[in-house]
């Protein structure tokens, strides 16, 4: 049985609280978090749970064997850091660090110790993205020729990060995991609307290897909910509306056939094939709790989680450049890594 | 009685045409195209009119006083300038041109000649296009904040043009009549999935003075047809779906309230308001006869059309800044002259 | 070549007008209709077609072989009859007739004649119709359980039907096509809200032998149009939404499963399966046209129409039954005929 | 304080519980059920709560003044009446009773005893209903014309009552707070397509004095699941949808218009009317909240719920009523009460 402290009780602290209470092979142990309301709201949903004000008192509890930082972005490197110098398992919302260097020491530092760094990418612990994963391995799209993302709301602002790293986030998460290839450049736009504070509206395009274009349309201004992911292959394409209660993936027999003579090409004819469209039954599954479920098991077995500390660090250092790109008005700015 | 000839009888072409037999204030004369089958359509479709293999054919009847040039985008300079030459009035389906230097040729000879240059910017002509400026020039979004666009499809690639041209030009019409600001520089990136075809996807930001940030997602390859428009302002924001049978205009009584006190700011709070929905309704009425109509009153009165040479050259410019920038991977590309 | 006359040229008749004269097999020779306004409009339209404003010129004309029907609905036996006598083939507009008495001399005197009587029932001629049925046939939705459908908008008032005359027919017609079955029984209720006028909201259920149900909603009093159809079997699920602009006919993998077993159907266990949907690609046809083509060749080949006068009078004794229903508030009323 | 036992914690109870437990006027003290597993879910979800196996020990318990009763149909009235003999407030699951007369007897005795007795009708405490009687009440709509909603899904069946029991009681229960006047007569016809088993698919529809009409579609066996109401009046006419996350409630400025004078009644004149769509912004409010601290406020002082007996009870006299047309396949049946 995994002891866990959640460092965090927040918007998100509750929910992963809730999911180690739950979880057959973890138990919630602590709660951290400097506001003695929320303390006092995380006693009365778990009774019995030790609550403290700093989360030095979680890396200094003997009697607790992994941690879950859920606090806002710029802290993450710190407490990571800290929990894993203590011996704990570390699990980190997303995204993992506010830096390409923060992340890189974190996950040094784990390697070093041999203990589990996981982040919180969420997405990739869905029944659809897995879905969609399936399909683009076994090769149903065939080759693939763009991952296209509208991702915007109302609110809710950040402080420390602009919209890119609350929200555009998910979808890095999401073609990290999906897409074989890594982006080599990025190139972003945005725009800030309220003095002083980040980039509210921002548009991040990245670059692959061959023909593969992804493009995320992030915003905090939007008069509505918008959750829609397009996935365009030579063979099919995907539209996946994460707001659909069901039919959230839907498999389009659509595409384009050029005619590889060279008279044709030269002639530019292009034929488009219209076919049936075909919505999988998705099964019932939490992600959250799917993934809380692998942590566990990864500390147990030693194992590499799906969504490790590399994996994160994959998708700061996309944030990264898109924050560079942003400043530089859409200049595209190379990636070292890029993604899996 | 005006009395008109359309050059280019393919997919767009009958539509004018049909248009020009029906408006009150003009008579369909003669239909050139170099295609055989294409003027047998023609004189089927409409008894009585003249037919030719020629454009010179129409510059050279005395008894013509307008064309419609409805060819591909490169060779509308040439004809334009050519009907110019000959004393006809012309409008001139959009792009106006393929590059600033032939736009600007059109623009002065017509000035010289003190003959209508008009634009066949349809979308200026909608009910709905006509409310959202309506909406805009009295303040009921309050400051503009974003124009973002999708427009996408299953087809059709051009064989001369990227798809900004073919498919955002439609947004750029838009902004041009819509907005009070001009963009001062784009940032566009995309890609070609067909070797040897124009950039297929492309995704195409322009910076305004100020916070304003316009941006528009214009796709062949999607397997859905999507035509959304969300404009945002600090009272109220719009969505525009032109795809909606009824309704195609909402506006949201949505937006942020941000507390201008110093200290607050300091703080970054940021309220959201969240409103009534009102969909207005639009009135009934068709915007290619809208336009006829008013080609010819400008005529017959001299006036200067909505979309009048200018407007035209002025989404040449951003087009054609915007290619370059696609060229450049984003790289942020001014534009001299902006729209209105 | 079939020569054809068009009697009556208001809403409907110039859709029939242009496909008579676009058909390869039929000629459109002439248009009947009271009203001078209406047959200057038709010569605008078909240049060369006779006009007149008596149906009897048409009877009269040795040189016009079939006419089209396209009138109010109460004088449709009348004018199919004189047509018949007058040794024409004949195509009525739905319903075939306002009473069954009416629509059993109709087809009497086709077939004592040897002609051709055809009732416009459009939708058996559309893609999304004839995929149903072929599903339907094939087994694809196991026992069928009930049909649904909910056929509603503002307007139009009818001024000599009630609702379920102008709007059900269409669902009685489709049923009468995919269905297996015949009703035995109706029950329908309904209100008039305007002084003087017929029924404007009714439903109209269907008793089946077995356990299939049928249901119908129709209404000219709904701020919204909706056009959809649901038919549920024992092994599968269509969706039939005739506004989508693809993706019509949605099948669903999904029903009941019940144990047969007979402790288990005591103890009451109904388990639900859920399971992928699938969209069939419709072939793209226009269903006017393919009717049209069928009308000439059944001319030409003394085929039986898919939708012959016995297939128009199943409609009209379901409708008169409906009607009798209505009056008496629901009370069930026996079809003799029933549907196939 | 009042302090509450809630008997039966199966799907429903669990709401109740949480909801008893968390209004600062009511105190969850017990929750009874003959399942041990439900209880030891009960004591994990409520730490603190008395259980019980048998309801007698709620009844028997002093320190409890009100009783929540979330059993299965059928047992509503004894128990009911059990715990008001017990002098115990209560609150019934919807529908109040299985029949007229068990509801009647669970009236009297409530008033005899001078205790609460309401009926679970939730929707009657949601934000869009409370908006919808307002607007009815207020003559927004004009005279209303027609209530029509569909409320089908995929399951759940039930043993002890049909569809109309399950379903359509939730909109008993919304006509029965938001329109004034009340059905005299039902027409219900529908099947059951699972041997033994009550019937699943349902048609109510229910007649008003005047030219009011109202009718519901119930049903456990459609693939999708709606849950739309419109209702239609002479001036307005409404769209609520309950699934919609955003603009549940769409009015429509729509109707038909109607030229008194006679000569235009006898022409049969009708025009329509279209205008402007409203999605009035709804407040945040949890029903269920609502709904208990409504109950606990009547309570304490005295008043009479909104939905109190006498509302269940107009409720079960419809039902009563529809399941008698049910069997009679569509014979109206008169309500002896109707609704308020």
């Amino acid at each position: 049985m995994i002891r866990v402290g959640v460092i965090g009780y927040g918007y998100w602290g509750p929910n992963l609280a809730r999911n180690f209470s739950e979880c057959p092979d973890t138990v919630l142990t602590a709660v951290a978090d400097p506001r003695e309301g929320r303390l006092a709201d995380a006693r009365r949903r778990f009774p019995g749970v030790r609550t403290m004000t700093s989360a030095d008192d979680i890396f200094g509890s003997p009697d607790i064997d992994a941690v879950a930082i859920v606090t806002p972005v710029a802290t993450h490197a710190a407490l990571a850091l800290a929990a894993l110098e203590a011996g704990k398992h570390v699990l980190v919302e997303k995204p993992l660090a506010s830096s390409v260097a923060d992340g890189e020491r974190m996950v040094a530092e784990a390697a070093r110790r041999g203990l589990t760094l996981m982040v919180d990418h969420t997405f990739v612990y869905t029944p659809a993205v897995r879905l969609i994963r399936k399909l683009v391995d076994e090769g149903e799209l065939g080759d693939l020729y763009y991952y296209d993302s509208v991702r915007i709301n109302l609110g809710m602002f950040q402080h420390d990060v602009n919209v890119l790293w609350d929200l555009a986030v998910h979808d890095l998460s999401i073609m990290d995991y999906v897409l074989g290839g890594r982006p080599n450049a990025v190139s972003a736009t945005g725009m800030s609307h309220v003095p002083g504070k980040p980039v509210d509206v921002a548009y991040l395009t990245m670059f692959f290897e061959g023909t593969l274009l992804a493009h995320v349309h992030a915003s905090w201004l939007a008069p509505v909910k918008v959750r829609r992911t397009l996935i365009g292959g030579s063979r099919r394409m995907i539209v996946f509306d994460d707001l659909e209660s069901s039919e959230k993936v839907k498999v389009y027999d659509k595409g384009i056939s050029v005619d590889p003579s060279p008279e044709n090409v030269y002639q530019g004819l292009v034929g488009y094939r219209s076919g049936d469209m075909w919505a999988p039954q998705l099964p019932v599954a939490d992600a959250l709790q799917t993934e809380i479920a692998h942590f566990a098991e990864c500390i147990n077995q030693k194992g590499t989680p799906v969504t490790d500390g590399e994996a994160g660090l994959r998708v700061v250092r996309l944030l990264e450049a898109a924050t560079a790109s942003l400043d530089a008005h859409g200049l595209a700015v190379p990636v070292p890594g890029g993604l899996r």
